[in-house]
């Protein structure tokens, strides 16, 4: 018998990610949070490899430096800072191996054991799993259409006084789908100040919008240095990749350099050459228009059906943005007996519970990705969920 | 002022890693643990590349899963087991970012903040900056010319109750270079079971071997699920791409792979692909052949210089295999002062208090890396280095 860590020996497997894997052939996957495979800018991808292993092979497969590809580095601040304001005189960058390493890192070098990470609730499962896997104290802060409901945040931080980090998705969040309005963006921060807590601003999707306006992103608006940004190439050019950045105060990035050296040395060098070739020799921004031209219509066309078919007593949200749609059935209902009687239909979802801060299986959410099905997939799968409402409303309520 | 989390609060990048980035363009680097960019199988790669952007790109630039691409998976366990009679029943293996993120997770899966790491000292510094990033404590073992003295491991063990993991690098140990001997390793075996704790057998280099025979694993000697082996293709592929393997119990792989999903989710895929090519397609062991030819020769050009031309009172190790060799100072001298001067005198050498587990500036050692400078940059580099000695004994000991 092997003795596990404190840390690790309650830990189990992201739901999600285990859903997918022993999903049949013929599942309808509405549970990934996977960008649409023909969206991959591949074809240049492969010319710059071909390139990059012609004329630069020794550098791109040699080891590299923790902080990231100096060119890519260069080319991420560049755009940051002139398209969103990201960045300032107290600001470094780091190049992470996925938006996902840049909140681990983050909350490495923030977090003793015991402290406790605010988090809106319910929220994107590898966050909160890799806060749980630090030994942290995780607390929720509920929701409206507005996002994090601040004043209940206050009530927290109030009650919290080991509380050192905000964790939030402003924009798009995962898996409600809502975002944080500006009042409550100057607000949020506000708080952060009169509390001394710090900021993630997790925005793998944030480019990804659909509807409304262009929010400022938490970070732009940081007068104080507490706000880390999270960013990801993810779902703007390909997660396989596994490449993102964070932005923050260089105090905090330079210990995260040092916290990456002794987690993975560096980000796979020759990924970081052809995301930065990728960006300065084409056209980065025509593609994410073209990514929310898809994204846009397969919201919609899920949005049509779930309009068409689904019992009224279950609501839904219509995000502006991302890659997530959250449903929830009337009360009384769970969303993780609804799910499993999906995945039996044929169609996966994930349930509210694996969101959920307090992992409660009375959550009576459950969340729809409608970025990787195609139409066809998305028209049979709003079907199959019929079905499976229609069947569970029936059995639960009557 | 961001406040540090205790654990990071103290930390300082690695030393090497900074001189790395500070050496001067005329500097011939001794300093690196960098394999040689000629090794580099670019041409296979760059056609796997192609192949795989024209064919697999959907799968290759997807998501994948935490522990590792399959079919990977598989013909790394394959190759273990037949060539080294790694990996049993009850074992698993996972795909790592590079070697280094295999330390990282099996500690995190292992060792409470303020339990006890014992290592080798000297040590690599990546392993050991980890496991301070991790707030464990890490207490030394002295080596000799057959690796660490079991005997002192035992008082060690005696004294820690709190120890929970050792740390080794029996095969071309990094920096010393010496080898823990076969009847060492059975003790050391014996010992973890005595005294309840699990062993890291951190081999990078273990198939870079250039004399002697071949030693059994600890891992295939492992008969109660103590070791988890960690392997590494940086140095017998290329270190740019982050790829590497874990192997151990079921149990603790399992933790890791939960640990990981929350680190970087998967690591990158694409290359993932390419390497399981590689290994199937090309002569893996036959690459590994000529990379034993080139460092061997490098090695003994270093050594022809060294006896040719180091003062006397200079001592040194003649590694059986890896990249590294050991030189010690006499007494009265500081590894640190010299490495200073050699700086000064265009050579860089990385002085013994770096991978001192106290990291004691009298430590008279240092270390000479052998695989990345070429047979020219060898001869030059030990002139510099004879002056530089010459210079230091006659300022130091008159």
């Amino acid at each position: 018998m092997v003795r596990i860590s404190e840390r690790m020996a309650g830990m189990n497997p992201s739901a999600i990610r285990e859903m997918l894997k022993t999903a049949g052939p013929d599942t309808i996957a509405f549970s990934a949070g996977n960008p649409s495979p023909e969206l991959f800018p591949a074809k240049e991808l492969a010319e710059l490899a071909s390139e990059t292993f012609l004329n630069e092979s020794a550098a791109a497969l040699q080891y590299g430096i923790t902080e990231g590809w100096e060119p890519l580095r260069q080319a991420v601040k560049k755009r940051m800072k002139e398209k969103y304001s990201i960045g300032g005189e107290g600001d470094d960058l780091i190049i992470v191996s996925g938006g996902q390493q840049g909140i681990d890192l983050c909350a490495k070098c923030l977090v003793n054991e015991g402290e406790v990470v605010i988090a809106e609730s319910p929220s994107f499962i590898g966050a909160l799993n890799d806060f749980r896997s630090q030994n942290t104290r995780l607390v929720g802060v509920p929701m409206d259409g507005d996002g994090m409901i601040v004043d209940e945040l206050e009530k927290v931080l109030a009650a919290e006084p080991k509380a050192r980090l905000i964790y939030t998705i402003p924009t798009y969040q995962n898996p409600a789908g809502v975002t944080l309005s500006l009042e409550r963006r100057k607000k949020l921060l506000e708080l952060a100040d009169k509390y001394d807590v710090m900021i993630i601003e997790d925005s793998p999707y944030f480019e990804l919008r659909y509807d409304g306006e262009q929010l400022p992103t938490l970070k732009s608006m940081d007068k104080s240095g507490r706000v880390l940004f999270a960013g990801s190439f993810s779902k703007i050019i390909a997660p396989g990749i596994r490449l993102g950045f964070a932005c923050g105060p260089k105090e905090l990035v330079s210990k995260m350099v040092v916290a990456k050296q002794g987690q993975d040395v560096h980000t796979n060098l020759f990924f970081q050459i052809l995301a930065e070739k990728y960006m300065t020799r084409y056209d980065l921004d025509a593609h994410i228009a073209d990514c929310c031209r898809l994204y846009k219509a397969k919201r919609d066309r899920m949005i049509d059906g779930i309009e068409k078919y689904f019992d009224k007593r279950v609501t839904y949200n219509k995000p502006a943005g991302g890659l997530f749609l959250w449903c929830e059935l009337p009360e009384g209902c769970s969303g993780t007996e609804f799910c499993a009687l999906a995945a039996e239909n044929g169609v996966s979802a994930v349930p509210g519970a694996a969101f959920d801060l307090n992992e409660d299986k009375n959550n009576r959410g459950f969340r729809l990705n409608f970025s990787l099905p195609s139409f066809e997939q998305i028209d049979e799968g709003i079907l199959r969920l019929k079905k499976s409402i229609d069947e569970y409303l029936a059995a639960k309520l009557g």
